[in-house]
């Protein structure tokens, strides 16, 4: 029988099968009537829009996938001892480091899924947006992986001030443009209206979106958002909930991940709240988002658009309003305005809390654990770091905080030198 | 009974222990007799220099070393699986993954055992030089754990060109200096004859130990060459033997580790070494240069200072000259004019052997697995990936090859722009 979890998963985990109330379906843009399977085929392959829609509990991995995985997986579950001595704090804080793949974090969880299911259905190209470049860079190495290249709008602001991660794409035969760009219609209405515009994920998801419906053989991949991209990154939390039991840990009391689009909370958060629902534990997850694009705490829960241009399905979720530019803050993976619809969802069911973290606060908690663990972690990653450092100065003995780790900062270096 | 192999090292390897003829001891740049050990007492505190001089099959590792280490280590041994059908390769390959570490090589190995040591005997400040900054980011993370700080001379070109590094030193709360610097006596000393110099390893230590030898509680940390460096890295080996039995190994026919000043090779390749002279394995170690800085295979055996100013020991090695600079090639870890004197040894006895690989090769070597395996190895492990993929071309049914990746190249994406 499978279980939720395991050192080496070999299905991932669905919560939409035990959420209390079924997840509110996305709509067609035009109609506003539940999407159909055959409204998303000009931009996925027939197997991912099948586990988009799924209310299976377990929806195997198949093994090519689970192959790669295995070349970094199981990440490591480290044991945060440097830092609690260093706050002093009663409580035993672990963390799940996800910085240990070729990539830096844990966004090749669901890339090599969805390259996987493409290049199995024949596409040769895929389209894609990123932020601060974590998910391109991802998207990339997948590509690589099954034959594929990749074709990546990135956010001008982090385009600009963030060479590295195209360099990384390049590294791995794709290609990385400038969002807005004059390539698409998109970008070109975009450009006309404000030609200084920083860009915006939501933009830049217009501008991939629409080459891969313009394309018979290329298809589109999102990085967070989507309830398969969820499903994919349970492999996080499944891990860690056998990490935990090996480490004497039964459950943790309570659970912190960022959260810009979704994906490494509910990663990491989903495995723990679906025990909580069917087998009667209570570990608390906590949604950790910055202050600057505060989706879930100061957001609506209202159906939305994903991109600008208004040509995604319209979600119900969190969200800050399609138009919502967010400020260049540091953590690029969070600056986006909504929320994925099953970390919205589960939000509103009273399964899961939600905190804003200053970008000041969490860099600061970035640098203790720096210097206490050794790990110089993400900007996306300080705002769990910051959360459960608050915490845990607060916590009673024999408490076990865990921390999501989502990636490694070393390509953010100059924004912890600007921080400094 | 301690043995070589473990996948959990109590014992640091001595090779000196199993030499057939003894190591040339270093000697007094002045007096030209046998160093002893009260000579390097302004440099190191007394643990380190014990281990400098000990013939000592097997030191023990201290238990807060095992801790830090246990944050990463084991690293990954991971099959090459995808490398392998990229090459059409009849050999099994394996890579040995030191880039997971918290500063992304296999640095930290002997940098949190300087450190810990050091703080022991009372030292608050710690000097050193580093070229591409691995060792200086590697020696501030650890002296960041033990409540030290650091003072890093790092060679111009690499200062100029590779920022990254430095913000990474003052994450961890040190501090780093473009090396010929105003700060010494050697660096005015050379900039007043050459103010346009780009820098060497030569003259950056030359800074860095006038700075420990004029200040009685600063002292000097070295990341590659010396016999106590060596030392602390066979862990890499040690646990790679342990994982290759594990995966049905009982012993490669060949071993590629690119060697700069002989640290990371020495690492992975002195237990292998040793279990040849000592068990009877056949193991072969192969030495992986880069061809503008050919140390081994161009170099002169003979005694030769370690740095440019002649104020380290004369150390019996292969050398190009102490004022040897090399050109400003990507590989910033292998520009060392010199080798360790115990790879040197272990050449001149036949225990080993030795191949130059030119950069460009190695770039392509380096594509090729990044591509294949995911991980883009850093600019001195393509030197390795190359000379594995070239045997491994013509490599017979049943062969076992084994990589060490000494770490990743995240913060060398220029250099790979710049090959593309």
């Amino acid at each position: 029988m499978t279980t939720i979890g395991s050192l080496s998963p070999t299905h991932w985990y669905n919560l939409a099968a035990d959420f209390p109330e079924p997840l509110p379906p996305a709509l067609h843009p035009a109609t506003r009537e539940p999407l159909r399977a055959e409204d998303l085929e000009a931009l996925f392959p027939r197997a991912l829009i099948d586990q988009e829609m799924s209310t299976e509990r377990f929806i195997a991995i198949p093994e090519p996938v689970r192959e790669v995985y295995a070349k970094w997986r199981p990440s490591p579950l480290i044991r945060a001892d440097r830092l609690e001595r260093a706050l002093g704090t009663k409580a035993r804080i672990f963390y799940k480091y996800e910085g240990v793949s070729p990539a830096g974090s844990h966004k090749p969880n669901t890339a090599i899924a969805q390259a996987w299911y493409n290049a199995q259905e024949g596409t040769t190209r895929l389209t894609t947006e990123t932020g601060a470049g974590q998910w391109g860079a991802s998207l990339a190495l997948a590509c690589s992986l099954f034959g594929m290249t990749c074709e990546v709008w990135q956010v001008r602001s982090s385009y600009e001030a963030k060479p590295y991660r195209r360099y990384q794409m390049e590294v791995y035969g794709s290609t990385c443009h400038s969002s807005p760009s004059e390539l698409t219609e998109a970008g070109r209405a975009i450009l006309a209206k404000d030609p200084q515009t920083t860009g915006s994920l939501g933009m830049a998801i217009s501008e991939a979106v629409e080459v891969a419906v313009a394309h018979q053989d290329v298809h589109y991949a999102l990085g967070s958002v989507l309830n398969h991209v969820m499903l994919h990154q349970t492999v996080i939390g499944q891990e860690a909930i056998a990490q935990l039991v090996q480490a004497g840990v039964e459950q943790p009391d309570v659970v912190f991940g960022c959260a810009g689009g979704g994906s490494n909370l509910a990663g990491l958060g989903f495995p723990f709240i679906g025990r909580n629902l069917t087998e009667g534990t209570s570990s608390r997850v906590v949604a950790c988002e910055p202050a600057a694009c505060p989706t879930i705490t100061q957001g609506e829960y209202r159906y939305d658009y994903g991109d600008v241009a208004g040509m995604t399905p319209l979600l119900k979720m969190y969200t800050l309003g399609a138009d919502f530019v967010p400020p260049a803050i540091h953590a690029g993976g969070l600056r986006y305005h909504g929320m994925a619809p099953m970390v919205s969802h589960a939000v509103d069911q009273g399964l899961m809390d939600a905190v804003a973290v200053p970008q000041d606060e969490a860099f600061a908690a970035g640098l203790i654990f720096a210097r206490s663990e050794g790990v110089i972690p993400a900007p996306e990653s300080t705002h769990a770091v910051a959360a459960a450092v608050e915490h845990a100065r607060q916590a009673g003995q024999g408490e076990t905080i865990l921390i999501g780790l989502s990636g490694n900062g070393v390509l953010d270096l100059p924004a912890y030198e600007a921080y400094l």
